[in-house]
């Protein structure tokens, strides 16, 4: 941690500590309170020189974001067997997400959290994120209805609908997890899959739940 | 819209036009991009007489916040028949739920967005009308158990988790229908049922999804 092994590092990785500093006190604090003297001193470098390499606070973030938005998104395609059934697919994939916001706490908090209210440009970035996973998991559940031969069945603007709430679901479960002492992101990728699986599984077999108005 | 008239109103009224106009402000703008002139032009008053009724900037989102969750838990709770089995009471909340977020987009958009990022007391407020949600849910979900017998295989960790996805699903689905033309408050209410119920119901039946690991 001395100055002069400081001064010897590269550029792209004084960078990174900088960014490794950004995420954490952006995800801890919130973006409106977090302060560039205490990025620069946690990450060990003097404040003009986060300045030289990030241009400002909002360059900073956005930084934060892109790069913590790339590994989430790397970590679930990474975990994902595509030649596997969609079931499976989904499972994987759970599991990679619970298991990097889990690592990522502060990383988790920036993206659902601070990205989204702050105006943009930091809403695009985080919405293009989400799109992306959510365009992943619309797949997931086409391929699944071709899987069981019910695409005809399954209009589009449900499967939307389903992807969405998907998402919304394994989002709520990952701040939970991370706030509650003793869910493993193992436990938290059993309780989504148990709770949307069985259900989609369910919808994909032709079993949807029925309306009281439509029943009677 | 006259001054004779505006100033004729009970301080009660025209606090609730103030609240109405900063509900739409804060939920279209943000919390930090809203200005204190800009709610009292839409509100049609003073801004010393914004100030005098709600003290500052942060007590008047404190009162939105506090308004808007009230009314939201309030609309829940009205929509939900208790006598009703577990799964009649569910849907019938989901409508109540998409049905009120529907018709206040921007109250929703203070309540799910802006309240929770800047620091408290604001995410206190939130997190207690959510935390009141989620109890709801939570109880629905252990009813349902207790109706299919089965309260002993269903651990209280994994009660838990499933009122958060639910919970997070429907907060998602909110989001999307809200922005997505042609989708009804029924239409989400009837994508999460089949979603979480169909899910559900299965768990209930003891047929949860199985782990690929556990099974071979």
């Amino acid at each position: 941690m001395g100055a002069v092994r400081t001064k010897r590092m590269p550029r792209a990785v004084r960078e990174q500590q900088m960014l490794d500093a950004a995420v954490r006190t952006f995800g801890q604090r919130g973006y409106m309170a977090a302060s560039m003297d205490e990025i620069a001193e946690l990450a060990g470098v003097s404040k003009p020189l986060v300045y030289l390499y990030l241009n400002s606070k909002e360059d900073l973030f956005t930084a934060c974001i892109r790069r913590e938005a790339a590994a989430l998104t790397e970590a679930v395609r990474a975990g994902v067997r595509r030649e596997l059934p969609a079931d499976r697919q989904l499972w994987e994939g759970l599991g990679a997400f619970f298991a990097h916001t889990a690592r990522n706490p502060d990383g988790w908090s920036v993206l659902h959290l601070q990205a989204r209210t702050h105006g943009e440009p930091f809403a695009g970035e985080v919405a293009a994120m989400r799109a992306e996973i959510v365009a992943f998991v619309t797949q997931l559940i086409l391929a699944a209805a071709r899987e069981a031969h019910r695409d005809p069945d399954l209009p589009e603007g449900e499967v939307a609908g389903l992807a969405e709430a998907l998402v919304g679901a394994a989002e709520s479960l990952a701040d939970w997890a991370n706030v509650t002492p003793g869910v493993t992101a193992r436990q938290a990728a059993a309780t989504l899959m148990n709770f949307a699986w069985s259900g989609l599984g369910n919808l994909m077999a032709g079993r949807p739940w029925t309306a009281p108005e439509a029943a009677h």
